[in-house]
């Protein structure tokens, strides 16, 4: 199983900031795989939110999240303020793969990825949880974070 | 992309009973996508202590995460309790491959899969954190849980 | 600040069984104090719904807790299987305070609590969010878990 | 149970910016009562780490929670960046009592609490954790804290 090549921060188009937590940590002392996870939701929903007017409360269509994956290729710990990147790798009538790589900032700055995956949503109607077509403001807010 | 075909209960050799959590469901009411990766810790690593004699606490060999993959299939949520799946897929020298699903439990109970995927370990020194190779108790613990 | 004194098992009316998870424990090594309030939340709220009705996706009654505390005695860890207990020190109009204990179980099982706190839920309407009076059903469930 | 009286956020003298993260938001759509507790750890270590010379991962002294409490005065959710305020109560020969409030930031910003409480650790060592006097770089960060 060869690690993969890292990505670069420039390869991505949007950053979001994200300081660790206490419980980021495991018992080995550094962040969980699991946590992982959280930083990639945490910076696909907030750009929705904020650029694409999903609304998680109340929004007819909300997306569900039908496969994931991370590759870990160096360390990271709390205290420490990171940097989610965010792309989108294709863009489906209702789906998305998001394309998502998390850098060390500041002394420990990196251009080299610590850690890479993927995220694919699906939107669906809140109410029947059946794929409906991306409503237009989530798509032009998508199309933005396209790869060249 | 076609969903992958849900494996059943009966592929895993071992599972381990996982009650959810009030905060395991998120904003849309169904346990949220990186909780799934907190129960495949949970049962990989329970199996490694009490099968294989890992020691988390003072042990010169941990196993640090280097990928991981989910894919899912039908929702759950709190308050259930669910089954983790565990079987092994490869096992090298140093490192292994873990296959796991999660299945409802109780009057939900369902042979399919409500979400697989997998997770590589790669075994290392504590202290210096290069791959070593798997001590006899834990790859004997580990060649129990092999597809056959 | 003196300890205070353990509460006992047998002071406890209900008690629900909660294994611990990987992510737990912090980088100590034992359960980190934030998850314990994980823990009341999920014996609460499984009561509640389970015996007393509370509808979480779409009932008009919701609880929200205004209040919480916890006295940690003694150290728990992943991986175990723990015991948490709940009764009812209040019971008003509109609010509850809970009292809850967690137990260590199996071979480590004590009777002495290894952690104990409080809890107030005041129960509102979901879209006002004001205070309104217990519905029936869960005012039925509560009384069950009065003090003696 | 009468509301306590807000803080204000004049009286922290030390605030740390906590973005909040997907998983914060509970099925009620608001940060889960839980999820307060893990700001309060990441902004006291976070001071203890930068400020006293904290070694989480070998240092002979760490600090162990053993008393929790939170007051919840106004909803918060995600996406936000919230502020968290530290002070310190009570220094001892051993332990700390420090008192915490959260408040929202940004277009929503107030100065009043969203959330106030305080949490107690005592130092102990890390081998046998029996209590043991605060180191002097410790102590002289805490003193820093100290309310007037």
């Amino acid at each position: 199983m060869p690690a993969p090549t890292p990505h670069r921060r420039s390869d991505y188009p949007h950053h979001l900031a994200i300081p660790t937590r206490w419980m980021d940590n495991d018992v080995y002392g550094h962040v969980n795989n699991v946590v992982y996870y959280s930083y990639f939701d945490t910076v696909i929903n907030q750009w929705l939110i904020k650029e694409g007017g999903l609304d998680i409360a109340h929004g007819e269509v909300i997306g569900l999240c039908v496969e994931s994956r991370c590759s870990y290729l160096a360390p990271l710990a709390y205290p420490a303020v990171l940097s989610a990147g965010l792309r989108v790798a294709h863009l489906g009538t209702s789906s998305v793969r998001y394309e998502l790589a998390i850098f060390a900032e500041g002394a420990d700055g990196a251009d080299d990825a610590a850690a890479q995956g993927d995220f694919v949503h699906v939107f669906v109607d809140r109410a029947t949880r059946r794929p409906t077509p991306l409503p237009a403001p989530l798509r032009a807010a998508l199309v933005r974070l396209e790869k060249r």
